[in-house]
C-alpha cells in the first residue's frame, strides 16, 4: 500500500476553505486531520469533529511525549496536530488534509520536507475584504484584524509550493486543482522507486 | 497571456503514446510539436503532420542557424524539434508536446530546465511485451530490438520528473493523469510571480 500525502492547506479568512475541503472529503480520498486546541468550543462546535478539546495540562504532556507533529501558541491558546491519527491516516494510503495557518505550515515543511503546502486564495485582497464584510457576520474592527493578519502571513508565504485561488462561484475548480496537484505529486518520480527498479520486476 | 508549457513525452514502443497524445490533443490547450526529419515518408505519412521531411542540406544549415531547438541523429538520419513553430505555441499560451525518445529529452532539459518531462509507460515490461506481440504487425527480430532498446533506456530516464503507467484500456486516465500534471506545474509557486507581489495588485 502506497503511503498517502500529507497536504497543508492554509488560506486567509474569506479564501473558501471550508468549502474547498469539503469537495476533498467527498472523493474519499482525503481525511481531514482534526486539531487538537486548549481553547473553549465555541456554540456549536463538537468535540472530535471541530477540534480535540483538551486541558493546557494534557497539550503540553502530549508536546512533551512527541504526540504534537507541529503546535503554536495563538492568542494564549495551544493549536496542534495530533501525531497518532497522523500517522494512521498517511499508513491507510489516503491523503491527510491540516488546515493550519502560515507558521505551522512552515513548521511541518521543517519536519516533513515531503508535506506539499497549498495556498489557497480569494482572486485579489480586494475581493477578499469584499467577502468578509459581505458576510456580515464580523464587527469592522474584527475584519479589520483579518485583513491585516492576511497581510502579515502572504508576506512570508513564499516558501508555498503551490498557489490556488478560488473564484467566486469557482470553489468546485479550486478543488478540482487540488486534486490535480495531488495526483501529479503522487506521480513524481522523485516520491516513487526508480521505474528502472520496478519495471522489469515481473520478468 | 502566461505563456504555455513544454511538455515532453516520451514513451517505448506499446506505451499507447499516440492515443493519450490525441486525448490531450483534443482538449483544446495542447499542440503538438512536428518534428522535422532527413528520413524519407513512410506510406501514410504526410510533411507538416507526421514531420517536415527536409533535406540533410537543409536540416543542417537550420542547426547553424539555431533553428533547431534540440536534435539528434538516429539510425544515419536526423529528428529534431524546430524552434520557431515551439515558440509561437508557447508565446500563445498554449502547451507544447514534444514526443521525443530519451536522448532528445535530455537535451531539452539541459537547455529548458523549465520543461516538464513525462515517461508514459505499458503497465510493465511483460505487458509491454505483449502488447507488441498482439499488434503481429513486426518481425520478431524487430520486436526484440525494441524491447532491448526499451531496456537502454528506462535505465537512462531517472531524470523524468513524472512516470505514468498506462493500463489496458486506460488510456483516457492516462491521460488524465497527464493534464492533472500540467495544472499542478502551472499552479506551482516556482513558476510564478509571488502571491505577495500579485495579490494585493488591485488596491
Amino acid at each position: 500500500m502506497k503511503k498517502g500525502l500529507m497536504i497543508v492547506i492554509s488560506g486567509p479568512a474569506g479564501s473558501g476553505k471550508g468549502t474547498v475541503n469539503a469537495h476533498l472529503l467527498a472523493t474519499g480520498e482525503f481525511v481531514y486531520s482534526v486539531s487538537a486546541t486548549t481553547r473553549a468550543p465555541r456554540p456549536g462546535e463538537t468535540d472530535g469533529v471541530n477540534y480535540h478539546f483538551i486541558t493546557r495540562e494534557d497539550f503540553e504532556a502530549r508536546i512533551r511525549s512527541g504526540d504534537m507533529l507541529e503546535y503554536t501558541e495563538y492568542c494564549g491558546n495551544y493549536y496542534g496536530t495530533p501525531r497518532k491519527e497522523a500517522e494512521e491516516v498517511l499508513n491507510s494510503g489516503k491523503n491527510l488534509i491540516l488546515e493550519i495557518e502560515v507558521e505551522g505550515a512552515r513548521n511541518i515543511k521543517k519536519k516533513f520536507p515531503e508535506a506539499v503546502l497549498i495556498m489557497l486564495l480569494p482572486p485579489s485582497f480586494r475581493v477578499q475584504e469584499q467577502r468578509l464584510r459581505g458576510r456580515g457576520t464580523e464587527t469592522e474592527e474584527k475584519i479589520l484584524e483579518r485583513l491585516a493578519r492576511t497581510r502579515e502571513e502572504i508576506k512570508e508565504s513564499d516558501f508555498y509550493d503551490y498557489a490556488v485561488y478560488n473564484y467566486d462561484g469557482a470553489d468546485k475548480i479550486a478543488a478540482n486543482e487540488i486534486y490535480a496537484i495531488v495526483t501529479a505529486e503522487r506521480l513524481a518520480t522523485r516520491r516513487n522507486e526508480s521505474v528502472a527498479s520496478t519495471y522489469f520486476d515481473e520478468n
